[in-house]
């Protein structure tokens, strides 16, 4: 038995998922409380534009921009107090995240404000931006809900390019957040099904894996088990880790999972879900198909992580 | 090719850890704001008494109890606004975690103010307990730093039994927090080597495996890449997700991965670590075995997720 797969895949589950592959180089062990300012005065530097979880992009004919340098930032009434430098490209160039005050409303025609997820859909970005964006998406939420201190409500200040907050107080020292999501694809191995359900906030047709955020004081493998079982009843054994995404919605990291299902009758969580049913591998693929056929019914696009765990089983399961 | 382990081990490994187990139900979907005074009110209620990250243990003349209720509880000025309904036992006890404000030194001699990394060590309470004195220190440990809403600086007040807060002028509403942090052991398989570091702050003679926080926009897998270079200088292809642990100072998960070196060379930074090296087989057995027997080098203790890492290497690894 080997520690790693070796089935020859050349690549690893996470990387074929939306918003993986975040290439900068983020130094974070060589930030100084400098480093912001020289990178804000860098002829080289070029920033992501955030509003309300929504990234600020600019028409250029034939798509879309997401990275801004300073004077097209300007336009925009960036909050640079609230800036973070999120890391260098591989040409050094420094990588900002910058709140905007600009009002959606008033953005000129060539310039639209677009969450992550439907920039990722849509494919308005190249697919090599996506990981920095979340980054940065994921970091602005995260500082505009940490500008006053949880333990004594003072106000705090940016440190280290934006990468930590401390308050001007008590010196509570505040890092980013990430909060750990289960996902997972229930499989009734003997019957050869897979366990899928809709929310009854999912578009119209759409059913996905069950997923929930992990508690404190549990394990990835226990937090299947729970949130499998309180949403649908069905009892899980075995769970293997498949592969993971960053969410920035605002600041999740999925975490994917195949469990085995120890019982197979669904009673459904009414009031998290709509529905909840088994699939056989038929219907499965279908649901993956439709995505791209059009029909009415689907799986989450491309990208998402429901979408790999369910074409993985569909190929490799057994 | 089975989406699952098929080698037959009955035991996956998130289940050997210490903090692994926690078998209280949560009922987190039946939870409303009546359900921590129920609690309270119940004969059968048991607490974890909490302090600045310290359980408070009763000598029990055999050992220690965890549990107190209502009237063991009083007794340490309980800080009840601030409890939190962690579930239910199998037979159906509330379970709590209750902030107290009476002084570590101001406890009578048959009372212990103990960190959990400590209670595991010297197993002061049961194994059974430790999952849920994880869950327990954690939440109070967030709610201990989400008294104001990050926000807008007003005050937070607990919902549903203390596991969600609402910010009494902005209506936010604050969740518990779990960091996610990403600890590897890097093998080299062509010449059967692990790689360890030592941290300045570690006990004498302790190596264990690289460890850091994942980020935002980051993958599990790149996360194991990324700390593993900064901190090491080695670079990591293959990841491989081996098991998770429950880690409550304060709240954090622990992701088990093992990374496949690509490269040799160490390029140690030593403001993380003061000594990274390759092991062979023989050395790492012999650090795992001086846990037990004592001697200038050591593992971290077993339960902690390095100690497995380390063991499931020696013996499955190839």
């Amino acid at each position: 038995m080997s520690i790693f797969d070796t089935t020859g895949s050349a690549q690893e589950p996470s990387s074929r998922v939306a918003f993986a592959g975040n290439r900068l180089d983020r130094q974070s062990e060589f930030r100084d409380d400098d480093c912001l300012a020289e990178a804000l005065a860098s002829d080289t530097m070029r920033a992501f534009a955030i509003s309300r979880g929504r990234a600020y992009l600019r028409a250029n004919g034939a798509g879309f921009e997401a990275l801004h340098h300073a004077e097209q930032l300007a336009a925009f009434d960036p909050d640079l107090d609230n800036a973070i430098l999120l890391g260098f490209s591989e040409t050094n160039q420094p990588r900002l995240a910058v709140p905007v005050r600009l009002d959606p409303e008033e953005l000129p025609d060539t310039v639209k404000a677009i969450d992550p997820r439907s920039i990722y859909i849509q494919g308005l970005v190249s697919v090599s931006l996506l990981g920095e964006l979340a980054q940065a998406t994921s970091l602005v939420a995260w500082s505009k809900t940490h500008q006053y201190c949880g333990r004594c409500g003072h106000p705090t200040r940016p440190r280290a390019g934006g990468y930590r907050r401390e308050c001007t107080a008590c010196d509570q020292m505040l890092f980013p957040r990430t909060d750990p999501v289960v996902i997972m694809l229930a499989v009734d191995t003997q019957s050869d099904l897979c366990l899928l359900g809709r929310s009854p906030h999912f578009p119209p047709g759409m059913y996905s894996c069950l997923a929930g955020f992990l508690e404190p004081g549990e394990t990835i493998e226990e937090a299947v088990r729970r949130e499998t079982h309180e949403e649908s009843g069905i009892r899980i054994g075995r769970v293997s880790y498949h592969a993971s995404q960053p969410w920035p919605m605002p600041h999740t990291l999925m975490i994917g999972c195949y469990g085995e299902a120890i019982s197979t009758k669904i009673a459904m969580d009414s009031r998290e879900l709509e529905d909840c049913r088994w699939f056989n591998r038929a219907e499965a693929a279908a649901l993956i198909g439709r995505q791209i056929e059009g029909g009415d019914m689907r799986s989450p696009p491309p990208g998402a992580i429901a979408h790999h765990l369910i074409h993985d089983w569909l190929t490799h399961g057994s």
